[in-house]
């Protein structure tokens, strides 16, 4: 058996490290040289196209188009809007010098002191600033609105605690920035955009999410409401999978963006933004893998069916190959990816597990016997059930059987998910119940002071207000008082 | 007629200035707040996806596979490869802290001199180093060979003079790595990557290149040979518009990367890297664009087909849309993106200038007496023919143009080029010639100090020996000393 998958920590042992070992074993991603950030391998990588390509797709169905922004930002527009600077000044990679030079006694180089900036410039942890910088001279009247644009690109965070795609201080992520005439087609845009990720996370991803706008105190810094999609991992808790922004007239008042309105009067134009990152990869690999290794969603799985022939003689090769050829062609020609592992120096064992921990959705093995009877064997990662078939039809089924895996596991997920979310009213229910993890929807009195003394007594934060939850009348649980809002309130990461 | 066109420079009056109005007037790329860092907008940026999307294509056609590696390179890694350090080092973007904090006065933020690094990093200026650092720890023996990753991404280097696309601070590009067991097989690998791009650039932008390899002076820092494809403007003069490099063992040697041979002893590994950037889009507009704005290769083109409808009557409108759907339909179940543009604030001659400055490849009209006749009017951008036709038939009509005007461009392109390149055997004769550009096919005595003083008095450079020509015997058209080889030497972007 595969050495690496003996080595992968089960679940339940330690989730936290079976996450960790099953990013690195399953050739997903590694630690880099530099502190906190990663190296995406091409395995983890190809998630991460497919992912973008299909996403790119609804963003331009929604009328957004891409375009790229400067990574430098200078650090003086940071300062332009008061929460935004706050939210990001403390976890900024700074450029102060464009010049390095060798060192005097030869030993390498050293920073060249005489070619320092005149301004710093930062790495760009989002980009509104220096994207509303831009707009000013794109915005001109309402007929130039709205402007939507989205950018693909890499972004910097400094963070303390990293976590391969979950947390790290440099990530890959896309952007979305939309300028609107008017309030309500900003808030109507900010909101079409979350159902674009939660469609994408349901649909693509097969994992279910919980759509809801965040408290204020969990807002985007510098937006007046953030939509959230919030999915759940197998130890219950939360995984932020994407935000989408309102930001009024934030950004356009501090950066002075003005269109002429049909009276020919100036206007402030109204702003969102939204984003989804790499750490849609941790929500993937969290929410479907098991002891064996990855489970991937046959609509996003780099390699969807695996073809392994198992010949003792040689002269079995030729009859493997004169049988499989017209599989591959014909599911090929459905436009399904299919690697056919005939390589020699791999025991059949080692490429079964190995296939099991990158979580490739379809395997179909043939063996001498099969030759004779005219069957394959077919086994399915999500269920890990096998069944001998025949080789007629073969291709009809497995295109039939891909369908129902991303199902299977979409339901499934969906299935543990809604077994843990609980109504709650008591507080000391609440702090027992969640350190096993779960959603706990729970009534707020709306006070920052509140959700201060939960996330202080219990490390739980209130994810969201949640949409097509009915916002029944009630008391807060920790304070009595006449709640404000349902909440949904979890320990995430 | 449109105010923009207007105000577009006469390549013969200023051809550089043309470039720069053209850039920006036709909505490619402007200036940022950030010095030499420009913004690709959404017209310039859809050139180059289409652009990735075929290159990416072909790369993963010779089995690379795209892969992601840091932004930030620690400041020691740059000087483990000595020649390295020295062509990179004095065009850094250094990261010296991590953190802002707020002025004293609350007046803005500052750098917070207690976050400083322990070792500074760099912004990437090419990956080379942190990816053989990482190679390190992904190649054991022969069967992990070849390794081909490649990666789309930003880089940055501390230009002092800039011009969008052709030279900015901060550009995006794909840069390949590759690893290989033996010498012959990188040096195949860096050739086939040459061929690969000469084969983009003729085929899908229509730009005629060169092919070639470059003297010891022009190599890229760290590599044994650069291999390149070196395009003429319409001014005559070269472009290099993309590099290919056998690097040897310079780099398995700086961060120790050997593997086992079958004969299970160590190796150095051998290696390649390739890349072109958003420099291609120069290379495209100054190819082919005129007086009237940009003229696009259809394979390339954002929009391939516009349609304009003039009706001066509302009741028309309905003809037309009766006309033109089919029309529509047919073009994009061809696979041709099309755009109907029946904005009504705009007037049919402001329409017109805009895309031929926009350089859409071929546009229909639909007038009052089309309509009686059925008829439409299709201009070709490239040679601004127009002509009336019959509908039936037209969509054919149209797909057969499309690809007529990609092949007339680059038989254009390189009817300029080919009367452009001189054999010169005589210095005199060449200091006068040059000035007026041109590629200049001459003999070197292969020494640096030749190659120094042509540029010193010409400002003309080696630009490659090319592959194709005849090395016949000869002697250095400057200092008359017997010939190494025979060059290619031009004025140069």
């Amino acid at each position: 058996m595969a050495k690496e998958l003996k080595e992968l920590t089960k679940r339940a042992d330690n989730y936290s490290q079976w996450f960790n070992d099953l990013v690195v074993k399953a050739d997903l991603a590694e630690q880099s040289a530099v502190r906190g950030c990663m190296v995406i391998k091409p395995y983890g990588y190809a998630i991460w196209e497919k992912m973008q390509q299909q996403l790119d797709k609804m963003f331009k169905e929604t009328g957004a188009q891409n375009a790229y922004f400067p990574l430098l930002i200078p650090k003086s527009f940071l300062s332009k809007e008061a929460e935004h600077v706050e939210g990001f000044a403390k976890e900024c990679a700074v450029v102060t010098h464009y010049r390095l030079r060798a060192k005097e006694d030869k030993s390498g180089v050293e920073v060249d002191p005489t070619a320092k900036l005149e301004e710093e410039l930062i790495v760009r942890p989002t980009s509104e600033t220096i994207i509303w910088n831009t707009y000013k001279n794109w915005i001109h009247s309402w007929r130039d609105l709205p402007l939507m644009c989205n950018q693909w690109c890499n972004v910097m965070r400094w963070e303390m605690r990293t976590r391969p795609f979950l947390r790290t201080s440099e990530f890959l992520w896309q952007e979305g920035h939309t300028a609107h005439a008017t309030r309500e087609e900003a808030e109507e845009e900010a909101q079409k955009m979350l159902k674009v990720y939660a469609k994408f996370a349901e649909e693509w991803m097969a994992v279910p999410v919980v759509q809801g706008v965040k408290s204020e105190t969990e807002r985007f810094a510098g937006a007046l409401d953030t939509y959230t999609i919030e999915a759940m991992m197998q130890d219950g808790k939360a995984l932020q999978s994407g935000t989408s922004h309102f930001l009024g007239q934030n950004f356009a008042k501090a950066f002075e963006v003005t269109y002429l309105n049909k009276e020919n009067k100036p206007e402030y134009v109204w702003a969102t933004s939204w984003g989804v990152s790499t750490r849609l990869i941790g929500a993937l690999i969290m929410t479907h893998s098991d002891d064996n290794g990855l489970v991937l969603p046959p609509r996003l799985a780099p390699i969807q069916v695996v073809i392994i022939p198992i010949a003792t003689k040689p002269e079995q090769m030729e009859q493997v190959n004169k049988e499989v050829t017209p599989i591959i062609e014909a599911l090929r020609a459905k436009g399904i990816t299919v690697k056919f592992d005939d390589a020699d120096n791999k025991r059949p064992g080692f490429k079964f597990a190995d296939y099991e921990l990158k979580g490739v959705p379809v395997r179909l093995v043939l063996g001498a016997r099969d030759l004779e009877n005219g069957t394959i064997e077919v086994m399915r990662r999500d269920t890990l059930e096998k069944e001998t078939r025949s080789i007629d039809g073969i291709t009809e089924y497995v295109e039939q059987l891909l369908e129902d895996i991303q199902k299977n596991i979409f339901e499934k997920a969906k299935a543990y998910r809604d077994a843990r979310i609980y109504e709650c009213e008591n507080y000391e229910e609440f702090k027992e119940k969640v350190k096993d993890g779960g959603f706990f929807l729970c009534h707020w009195d709306g006070t920052a002071e509140t959700e201060a003394k939960i996330k202080e007594e219990t490390q739980a934060t209130i994810r969201c207000v949640p949409f097509g939850v009915e916002q029944t009348p009630g008391v807060d649980m920790v304070t009595g008082k006449p709640a404000k809002a349902r909440v949904i309130i979890a320990r995430s990461y």
